[in-house]
């Protein structure tokens, strides 16, 4: 078995390379040189306030760098990948600290036995030389029941901690309150995570082996497995699990959760989970959450204390009251805190009514005729009987460059037309008839040539908005309803579409603007020609747009049927217009 | 093949519960209901602006509705997974801005032929009911040498879009000249894309087979593979490869980048990469663009244009010059935009010099004689020996509980320590020395034990600073360092570890304060006696801390090694003040 492979240069340079990118990416960090120790660019602000340092193993990126700005750490101090920092650089970070002016540090420490040492050996050592220190410990995790002599293990709670610390701090309150604001509140806050797959330590193989459909609830920031195993189930019931493990009684490390209770909910991605999936699971959360009572304040989704690239999330929840909440809403420049809203998500009303939209349906049925109607109604009924009648040719052409249906989705169209006007008054007003047919054809045509046609007939709809429009104006809607096709679609004539048989059509329709009076119907005749020909010169022509572009140019001799579609319905307009007329 | 489980509830459902969760989340954004529509709550502050509305397939989170707020999109439209939305949706974003009171509507929309319908299709039907609507199509795809009829697809370098033009509506700039400046922007933007693993849409299998060890140059976002296949390399050549490719001026879809050119930087994660990751590739892009004289302004990192689970990142870059960038950095609420500083990135100096640090060696070596160094000396010379002597006992009791070394680990400590007494002054402050022994033993000693006896040593030290401590100094030192040894490491007596030992013997040493002068003899006999009987008491504890507790209680019968040591260590000093007396 093979470590899995990873974007990175190697195992030994990603922790530095990783905080290099960090730091470089965001204006107010620094490094201090030599050492995985990262501080605020703008110390000088410091002006005796307390300095915030957290820290711990590497990847769980952005912890903790992420979190340094004005109103949160003053510097984070990192360790090899899931390794604890050495006390010479956290005491370095402290004393730098010290140097810029703070009035006191306070270390933010997840409970973890190596961490404890290490920040306490320096907090020891900082001490001895006359700085003032305190630590707060951060045990969120709800996993165990009966935790052992270690306690409960540091998640991601600890970035509501940097928050609320930092908030403070950035108000000027002082260490020793600052500790005992922070104390109380973590009596309030859990955690707890699951996951879908393991991780891995660059260059080491799977922390642990999960098949397919399995998951692991319960489980800490460092690859271990969890306290249980269970089938993947629903996101909605994977999170009520969640909740109700945080939350019982029975349990010595559970989260004191009563309804009417406000909280914050932060949903951590533990690395690989996709962002659709963390959205499910942010709403399923909510859900569980306000059905037991709970109002929810705030809710922080994204990624916050990950565990590489483990496919998984954690929920964490910390009660709130609105002095904490200000906290929590207070302003910060730390690169990993997201743009957060102030309003209470419970409380808030999110849907909007749309727009009131008449379909196209309930538009025909408010038309009234006009002296057009029955020259249309002809026309249209001649339309439908001509793409019925080649219905199979259609199809035929379109099996030897396409998937073989142009016949049936125009009959489908053809179809649709003729029932409509069965049943409705053909509006008088020709662009109130192409706005029906464009949404008739765009619900009943289907595929992409329905939203084609239907974009030619809403386009074109535009320029025939008078009762008794003139040829003129035909002309200018076939133009622009061509136009738009070509805009929207990205085709050109000569690439083999429909357009080659539209274009030298719409050209010679144009013409009858500088027509003689009644030299209308001689246009339309060149017109319909013109659309024949160029119907037929698709032959020679290499597909480069639609379906046909896909196959290979020789194997394609027979015209373009949706080109060879379009000249049969101008034929079938001339046909109507010549027979009344 | 089983399809890949997710944390979702259903395939079905997972679109509008993903947006749900979103629009929860972000106190800024509603839901049109009953519409895949979502719009920000505030539009009353459109007030005669230009609305944007984007879009397109779900599975791109937290696109793109995580981009509506003040300064970026006024709304989003979603499709199902990597589909594109219908336009009556589309149409009723566009009327709801239109309601709202919006000056007009621009559509910023993906190169993809879906997308480009139907949007254009909502766009004629809303210019029919006369909104003023404008449409931008982004296509910012540098994979393609020869890009098809089809142009080149939108990828991440939409999002420079949705903040450039947000930027410009709020400053109230009419929609004819927002068209213009983007139309001139994007011709300075392109995107590059790697993955080391498919995505699959929910319900289905991946979009294609990777190999471990292989990865995809230049793919979309809808889960295709890309241009070439090649083996996974380093980071940094990876990068290289990537902007190579987009920058190659012989590819039809390169981006124009000179050396001295100033550019944006984006890092998309696809999805499934690690922050970790994420972090070593932003390094190798910022250093492969400065290489070649580009001067990178502003970078962002994170998700913003995913395609599901993809454990891949793009590279987007968009040449700016001052006005540019300061739409970039105006202020937005969108709750996707991270939180980014308006420092120049290439010029920044992002390095600072560490506070100096005397290291245990360099003090020692400032040190000078005093009174009790001569005692000192004696003692340390006689813990060295006991621990020599006893090392294989204390190997021996530890390989019943733990691994075996404990003899060893200390034995370290004793030559360490010998070595250092042969070369160095004993310092005449007591705290001074047990300052340098506790770096002593932190870098000799190793282990867990190296770090808890420095944190007792370090936190004694500061109680005997002065050069002739009295007897209480001493007690209250020792005190002092057992207190931190529990406070900080978490055990306490009873656990089976030195502290059984040490409390005892620090109970008894407390009483020299109350002893009479020329008592202090009999209180140290005392404590040792003490230790020495706890220690022994060990034998019928259960450990609850360090490594024993992992073993089972009933085969643990012999002291603990910890605490025999800490005896022998108090003997000894014990010995060498009688010896002296």
């Amino acid at each position: 078995m093979e470590a899995q492979r990873k974007l990175l240069n190697s195992a030994e340079l990603c922790v530095d390379e990783a905080l290099c990118g960090l730091v470089r990416s965001a204006g107010g960090l620094c490094l201090l040189r030599g050492l995985r120790v990262v501080v605020r660019s703008d110390l000088q602000h410091l002006n005796g306030r307390v300095g915030l340092v957290s820290g711990g193993g590497s990847g769980h990126e952005p912890a903790h760098a992420g979190y340094i700005g004005t109103g949160m750490l003053s510097a984070a101090v990192a360790g090899g990948v899931f390794a604890s920092p050495p006390p010479t650089s956290i005491l370095a970070a402290i004393l730098h600290l010290h140097n810029a002016g703070a009035s006191g540090v306070l270390l933010i420490v997840k409970n973890y036995t190596g961490d404890r040492l290490n920040f306490g050996l320096a907090a020891e050592q900082a001490r001895n030389r006359g700085v003032s220190v305190a630590m707060v410990i951060v045990a969120d995790d709800c996993a165990f029941e009966r935790p052992g002599k270690a306690g409960r293990r540091g998640l991601c709670g600890t970035v509501f901690v940097h928050k609320l610390a930092g908030a403070l701090a950035e108000e000027g309150c002082p260490l020793d309150k600052i500790v005992a604001k922070v104390t109380e509140v973590l009596k309030g806050i859990g955690s707890l995570g699951v996951t879908l797959s393991p991780c891995s330590v660059p260059g080491c193989l799977p922390s642990f082996q999960l098949p397919p459909g399995d998951m692991e609830l319960g489980l800490g920031i460092h690859g271990e497995p969890g306290i249980q195993r269970l089938k993947v189930a629903c996101a909605d019931q994977v999170v009520n699990t969640m909740i109700d493990h945080m939350t019982n009684p029975s349990s010595q490390s559970h989260l004191l959760l009563n309804s009417g209770d406000s909280v914050v909910l932060c949903v951590n991605n533990l690395g690989a989970l996709s962002c659709l999936e963390m959205a499910v699971v942010t709403r399923a959360a909510l859900s569980t959450l306000e059905a037991r009572g709970v109002v929810v304040a705030r809710v922080m989704s994204g990624s916050f204390m990950t565990s590489l690239e483990m496919a998984g999330v954690s929920l964490s929840l910390m009660r709130v009251d609105p002095e904490v909440l200000k906290l929590f809403d207070a302003k910060t420049s730390a690169p990993a805190w997201p743009n957060l809203s102030s309003v209470c998500v419970s409380a808030r009303q999110y849907t909007k009514e749309p727009p009131a939209l008449r379909t196209w349906a309930q538009e025909g049925d408010a038309h009234s005729e006009g002296p057009l109607s029955p020259v249309m109604r002809s026309a249209l009924q001649r339309i439908s009987s001509a793409l019925l009648d080649r219905q199979e040719e259609l199809n035929a052409l379109d099996r030897a460059s396409g998937d073989g249906d142009c016949g049936n989705t125009h009959a489908q169209a053809a179809r649709a037309i003729q029932e409509w006007i069965c049943i409705h008054v053909v509006p008088g007003c020709p662009g109130q008839l192409l706005s029906v047919l464009a949404g008739l054809v765009q619900e009943k045509m289907g595929g992409s040539s329905g939203g084609i046609y239907s974009l030619f007939l809403t386009a074109a709809a535009g320029h025939l908005t008078e009762g008794l429009s003139h040829a003129g104006a035909w002309a200018n809607a076939v133009h622009a309803g061509t136009q738009a096709m070509m805009r929207y679609g990205g085709a050109e004539p000569g690439d083999r579409t429909m357009l080659d048989a539209l274009c030298p059509a719409v050209d010679e329709l144009l013409k009858v603007k500088a027509a003689p009076s009644g030299g209308e119907m001689a246009v339309l005749q060149a017109a319909v020609k013109a659309a024949e020909l160029g119907a037929e010169s698709t032959r020679d022509l290499t597909a480069r747009a639609g379906r046909a572009s896909y196959i290979a140019a020789e194997r394609v001799t027979l015209p373009d049927p949706g080109a060879v579609a379009v000249a049969a319905i101008l034929r079938a307009v001339l046909e109507s217009l010549e027979e009344q007329s």
